[in-house]
């Protein structure tokens, strides 16, 4: 095994920043080994860390791909954030699929599918936790139109807790082309909105649903707000304004899964 | 108007710390100011906020309570933190209700209603979204064991946006002695599970409900798992170990609100 250990960890310059990602964290940092290991370009690991990622630094060594075990010190400064768990990865970052790709292998079109079309989320603990809920339950893709700033950081990886490596991210592309793909895709297409849409739980509930969620804050743009007429309200009791967006999300695909998916298994 | 904005802020002593809370962004100290007035003991604004907060400043200084207007910068070290959105209150802390107390004002036994048993959640912006679901879902409390270290933090009351005002925190003393009083109350209590559990969406879900939910991490304390026989599960994929604490109550209170609450709505 090649150990590295004797240089401090840097910051690396700004192109290679866009092209990897610095993955913290147990879960976060076990599912990019199992799922992509090939996209691992240096791991930082904690003494205490090393028996539980000895397969993975075994394999590191073999591809000639570099670790060093690091101080907690160094973990912080790496990836800015006290919730390392001791292990930290460089990570090519897998880019955005394009929406045709999705739409191209959705072969069986009829099937049950839940597509989570996000129009914005600042906070990388809100865009983790969407991750999470949208592998738990399923979802087969989220959406991110263009334009957005939207993009995984280490933070949001580390929230996810191995989902970002699960549910891939789509791009859109164009509004209207999108949404025109889509239907011909046979989805049905709601917007989730805080006030005067149809209750969740009373309105029929597509099979094939892409659901909309704006942005924090400013909620959905005109844009879409025109061009997806259908509205969608998580019923409740008004002593809030809404639910932050990760819950909502984590309730309408619940529901989803109740009516379309939770059958298969019975 | 009382303005006093010579002094820069300074941190409270301990015992201060202990009885007094800094509540911090719009719409949480909206709250406190719409639901208890009486027990802001201080108030920090930037100038761009005093406008929005015009009312309130007014009736703090018609009761000789002071405010100051201050910079971001000095509202960052106030709150610790970057999301304060220009306005910061000190207030004391409401303490967490005894359970007899909830009991004796639940008058209306048979009811449906719903309690939200934390067994602990250290994350500040987990626990603020939990009350902020509680709110929109119509919780009449959450439960606090006894020696938890859950306490309301500025950080989650921020999160809550308001919901802290409007959920009360319940202490619910010793363990046996609460699970036979909630029963007694004619409360069935199911604790949340991983894997092993019944469906969520094949039992049947008590209209009077308390919900318990381990703690992240370390899931459910042996007490509590072998005095709460009852446990449900989340379905899902599988391909994540779980949902984060504030999406399985998201989940579950959506699923007590659409079994027992929407159809006074319709």
């Amino acid at each position: 095994m090649q150990r590295d250990d004797a240089k401090p960890p840097r910051s690396p310059p700004r192109e290679q920043r866009e092209r990897e990602l610095r993955v913290f964290g147990v879960n976060a940092c076990r599912a990019v080994f199992e799922r992509r290991p090939d996209a691992i370009r240096k791991a930082y690991v904690a003494e205490a860390l090393v028996p539980r990622f000895r397969d993975a630094l075994a394999s590191l060594a073999q591809r000639r791909v570099g670790y060093r075990i690091v101080a907690e010190a160094d973990l912080e400064k790496l990836t800015q954030s006290q919730h390392h768990e001791g292990v930290c990865f460089e990570v090519l970052r897998a880019p955005p699929a394009p929406l045709a790709e999705l739409l191209r292998h959705d072969r069986a079109r009829g099937e049950a599918s839940l597509l989570v079309w996000l129009d914005g989320v600042g906070n990388p603990h809100n865009f983790g936790a969407v991750l999470r809920i949208a592998a738990h339950f399923g979802a087969d893709a989220v959406l991110i139109p263009p334009g957005s700033t939207l993009a995984l950081t280490g933070a949001a990886a580390r929230v996810a807790e191995g989902a970002a490596e699960v549910v891939p991210l789509v791009a859109t592309g164009e509004l209207h082309g999108a949404l025109e793909a889509l239907r011909r895709a046979r989805y049905e297409i709601a917007a989730t909105v805080v006030r005067g849409g149809r209750d969740l739980y009373v309105e029929s509930l597509p099979r094939r649903l892409v659901v909309v969620f704006g942005a924090e804050g400013t909620g959905l743009s005109r844009a879409l707000a025109s061009a997806v007429p259908a509205k969608l309200e998580i019923p409740g009791t008004g002593a809030v304004e809404s639910l932050n967006i990760a819950s909502a999300v984590a309730v309408v695909a619940a529901e989803h899964w109740r009516r379309h998916r939770g059958a298969k298994r019975a």
